[in-house]
């Protein structure tokens, strides 16, 4: 996406999201409009954005902060900023009836080829833009916090997103740097939220068990897996465990998860045939195995370069 | 702990983990002894530990290769390896008969003064030594694969083991840069692949259900997640996203990981107001909110370095 592709993005809400997708889209050569409603919380908000753009230069180094600054105006209202957008991406708090009525808003004033996106972490489309004429180009484009740290962004179509929605979704993620990833179905929670839950639910019971003290059970991942994920999803991770791959590993070590989902009461079994297969597919079609070790290597000096960067940053911060 | 503080450690295993620890007591300055049967076996493993050592630099950059190999030294039986020795590590496979017959040796000819350690990961000590007159000194020291690159270790003591044996373990493994993480009962998958299979279990799911391809669902932590564990636990994480903390967000959010658990079936409530409590007084005794702006913005230089790092790796490897 050249930088005379779009027109501007509107963004609506000025939280640590919108704030967040405003690098997000500056730092990709795309003019932005932020609302800001009280035009004395502006220099706040301004300060705010530039003092993130500045710790995250890394991530484009070519682009001067000053530059990123320069693309993002405010304005005060949803109708200013939605009007001759070519994308409006809504980050207001998680209120159902805040964002009914702020999509019946933008629907209205925002162009007929302009997505509309929302950020929301909680609520599919369904539950605040099924009544509205624009429906079609209405979609959750749901990021981690802060989006312009994290590429990841779930992508959520609502049964009646048009299919171009979809498309244009990816496509303009994808040209700001972003890991867009679909979601087949609105579900509460969507994906992430599932994962991040399903882990956080099982150190809280191993916290509230007695097992381990709270601070010793974020240094499992801090220290442990979370040097591997960084590099490796957890699927891949395991693959490399096992001579014969994530079907090999799974097939040693999968009772062992299954006895955990029995234990917490879960509908089992999960380490079925069915998803062994499935993952094992995945995985060869992607890699196959005569490049494991080529994949291990790899692997090594990626966690051995994390971890001379953390000693770095830690030194250099006392 | 100087290099004469103590005798050779004796290593029973050469598989990923038993050459992954011969790095990591031969790089701390400590002599090993590996054992490897049969001769001919010896200069492949050389080489593999060999390549590991190499790839594993940026770690101590200060420790030659040639230094960590000159340490290890290999033996053809467990009794050559554990005799005169200061501390025994067992790293052979997941066979618990084998694992008894093994402890029943190392227990008749290793020093009185020896710790004995077992790395499995499915098997408390209970379940192999409980018979051993020297019982008190055999602990579980379980790693992550492989050890010298995750430094996280659960220290799972049996109801048998004396205390001293659990603060040597705890010494020793700082002492060689690991990080010695107590689990304070004895239970299947410990805590490390607890928490693992919690993710994937809700993983497989994501896939079982045709929610998102198993790719997607991986770069969700790899590209997502995954780059803030990499400096920060899961608990610390949170305690980042909501003004108030930890309690603030799990009071703000801890509904969907709720509705998630019952969702799955598993016994609720799972957010108490007892974890919260436990929850926040030990990320408020670690971090007073005080400190909540400095942590965000070291948090966000750190993920910025960390994605600056995987770009120029991704690029060196083309």
């Amino acid at each position: 996406m050249g930088e005379t592709a779009m027109a501007h993005v509107a963004l609506i809400g000025s939280g640590i999201i919108g704030r967040s997708w405003a690098i997000v889209f500056a730092r990709a050569g795309l003019d932005v409009r932020l609302v800001v409603r009280r035009a004395e919380a502006r220099e706040e908000i301004a300060r705010l954005i530039q003092e993130a753009a500045e710790r995250a230069t890394p991530i484009a180094p070519d682009v001067a902060v000053e530059s990123i600054l320069s693309r993002i105006g405010f304005v005060a209202t949803p109708e200013d900023a939605a009007a001759d957008a070519g994308f409006v991406m809504e980050a207001i708090r998680e209120d159902l009836a805040e964002k009914t009525a702020l999509f019946r808003v933008l629907d209205g004033v925002a162009p007929r080829d302009a997505l509309l996106a929302s950020s929301t972490s909680s609520f599919g489309a369904s539950r605040f833009a099924s009544e509205l004429s624009g429906r079609g180009r209405i979609i959750v484009v749901h990021p981690l916090a802060p989006p312009h740290l994290m590429p990841a962004t779930e992508i959520v179509p609502a049964p009646f997103t048009a299919l171009e929605t979809v498309e244009t979704a990816f496509e303009v993620m994808r040209a700001v740097g972003q890991k867009p990833l679909l979601v087949r179905k609105e579900q509460p929670g969507f994906v992430m939220n599932r994962l991040q839950g399903a882990l956080l639910l099982e150190m809280m019971r191993v916290v509230d068990d007695g097992l381990m003290e709270p601070e010793d059970v974020d240094s499992i991942v801090r220290d442990g897996f979370g040097l591997r994920w960084a590099f490796l999803g957890p699927f891949a991770g395991i693959d490399l465990n096992a001579p014969g791959g994530i079907a090999d590993y799974l097939k040693r070590y999968g009772f062992m998860f299954e006895d955990l989902a029995r234990e917490r009461g879960m509908k089992t079994p999960v380490v079925t045939e069915g998803v062994m297969a499935t993952l094992h597919d995945a995985m060869r079609t992607a890699h196959p195995l005569s490049e494991q070790g080529a994949r291990i290597a790899a692997r090594d000096r990626r966690m051995a370069a994390l971890r001379a960067l953390r000693r770095d940053m830690a030194s250099r911060s006392h």
